[in-house]
């Protein structure tokens, strides 16, 4: 699926200096290959939109550093359309339009941006967004690694729909909707060269239908988050600090896949700590958990949903964790991370 | 103006790579940092925004890579408030909400770190626009330069304004609001160590309020862009190749200042070629053309505004250059350009 770019005859096969340079060398990169993929005419300019109706907008960015960029599971680029997107669903807002910047490497293969693009194209088209508007620059060799992408994106939210940590209130129920730990293990595996029997693949996912279907559901998700750098617990710890109320959970209700779990104790990681990238925390008003859980476990991504915990009044702005042993402890963000350059 | 970021007594002057790992060290340093400047709670989530007016939105994104950082005029941190804001005024977008996601290598300092926030934050009050949302990511030592900063932008474009390359017609008149080559030179001279007398100093500015003044007048403007990378030729041939139409300029009628012409001819630079960072191009029906050169040079920014040249049907594609001397010759892009890392 490779193309070669050729300027005066020469064949170019990697990312050059002069690809980032506004000259033709760019412009003949975005016409043979972005706007290929992303079906856009150019990926430097500002995008008018389609008239959007005047509901209130969503807006997020975030730039995507993973390392290895192919990994068990994924890559850098669906990553970076999904992650993107679903931190627009947690807002519970639908997703509808993405930008996309890349900081390129000199030396970067021609065919592993081929690669990357194709794949950001059809993560696109599964969570139903258009990508419409880019940028490319590229840097010296050893002044980058690889690529760096970072993608915006625009979404709009329904009327009625508030979501936010400060909403949450005593007697919430804590939904999860997946395993815990499988993006963090496979890009760690990849890493480290590591096998693992079952294998762990990334969950990396968009997770906006899903969110779809639960605000068609009810409006009384309270808050909404996807556990990603930090894990499980910096994002409940987060959400307990904003909201200034406590969060209980329990180990035993947590899902974590036997892969996951087995990893961790070979590389000595806290699953509960360990980054997810296809998976939602939504705390909901305890009426309408059951119910809401059981909508979840009938989508293809949600099928291991499951109540973990509850809101409680105090003590502020705390997590804690029912143990499977019957203890209960406070847990704590990490002040760093086990695992750098997860996302 | 330095913060210290502790950790248990321990004093953090550099960016550490768990900075970037969405545990405690990062959520202290937005907290302490970036949540001060830009007056906003978190920077790690979708922000939805106040309800904007139902009109088109346009939507853009730049990654920032410029070396060295810091230069005579600027850094990298207006650098990237402003360059969005003029993605977005180019169309003719009030420029409203920004992000800003940014790659920190290793080892960075805290103090270069708050010099860029401040000026970022008051590049954002004088073009007008909040930064609403925004990301950080931290790579190890030698596979970043310091700071990578992407910012996207949305604007709001007013009824009966359509500004694109395609809409010019032959006969129209091509304006630029200023001088050439200023930033190009500026960071050149600053990464090799040069100075000038007179100095040249980059002329980075929000060309938003000019803009805005401009469309007060008359909605006969058919194209603008910013001639950034590639500078004035480069962003001149674009518009040829898009509009499928001829542009002739000349030479004699373009402003440089003497403090550029004097660096190009030491350096062996064509200031045609240099990019620039505080001015556009604007390519408006002929009536309209003298009215509003009278205005864009009572503006700040727009005081060495001049009309360069005209649009003609043939020969298409084509970027005319009437030399001083009295001859034409065809110009076109260079393959990659003079200056890499420019913006």
């Amino acid at each position: 699926m490779q193309r070669i770019i050729g300027i005066g005859g020469a064949i170019v096969d990697k990312i050059l200096l002069g690809h980032g340079s506004g000259g033709r060398l760019m412009h003949q990169l975005i016409r043979e290959h972005f706007a290929i993929e992303f079906d856009i005419k150019s990926l430097n300019d500002s995008t008018v939109l389609d008239r959007i109706n005047p509901n209130r907008l969503a807006f997020t960015t975030d730039s995507y550093v993973v390392s290895p960029i192919f990994f068990p599971g994924g890559n850098i680029g669906e990553l970076a359309v999904y992650g993107t997107v679903n931190d627009l669903a947690m807002v519970g807002a639908k997703p509808l339009y993405l930008t996309a910047g890349f900081i390129f490497e000199e030396g970067f293969l021609i065919s592993d941006l081929k690669r990357i693009l194709l794949s950001m194209a059809n993560a696109a088209k599964r969570a139903g967004v258009k990508i419409v508007a880019g940028d490319t620059k590229v840097v010296n060799k050893g002044k980058g690694d690889g690529v760096f992408i970072n993608t915006s994106g625009i979404g709009v939210v329904a009327e009625g729909v508030d979501i936010a940590p400060s909403k949450i209130e005593a007697g919430d129920k804590v939904v999860i909707s997946g395993t815990i730990g499988n993006h963090g293990i496979a890009v760690l595996a990849e890493r480290n060269g590591l096998s693992f029997d079952p294998p762990v693949v990334s969950d990396t996912a968009p997770l906006n239908h899903l969110v779809e279907k639960m605000l068609e559901t009810t409006k009384d998700i309270h808050a909404m988050r996807d556990p990603t750098r930090g894990g499980l617990i910096t994002t409940l710890k987060e959400i307990a600090l904003e909201s200034g109320l406590c969060i209980e959970i329990s180990e035993g209700a947590i899902p974590v896949a036997s892969g996951v779990i087995g990893a961790c104790e070979l590389l000595g990681l806290d699953p509960l700590y360990v980054a997810n990238e296809g998976i939602l925390i939504a705390i909901v008003m305890p009426d309408v958990a059951e119910s809401l859980v059981k909508l979840m476990r009938q989508h293809p991504i949600g099928k291991n949903t499951n109540i973990i915990g509850e809101v409680a009044e105090a003590p502020e702005g705390m997590v804690l964790l029912r143990t499977k042993i019957g203890g209960t402890r406070i847990v704590e963000m990490l002040a760093g991370e086990q695992l750098p350059r997860i996302c």
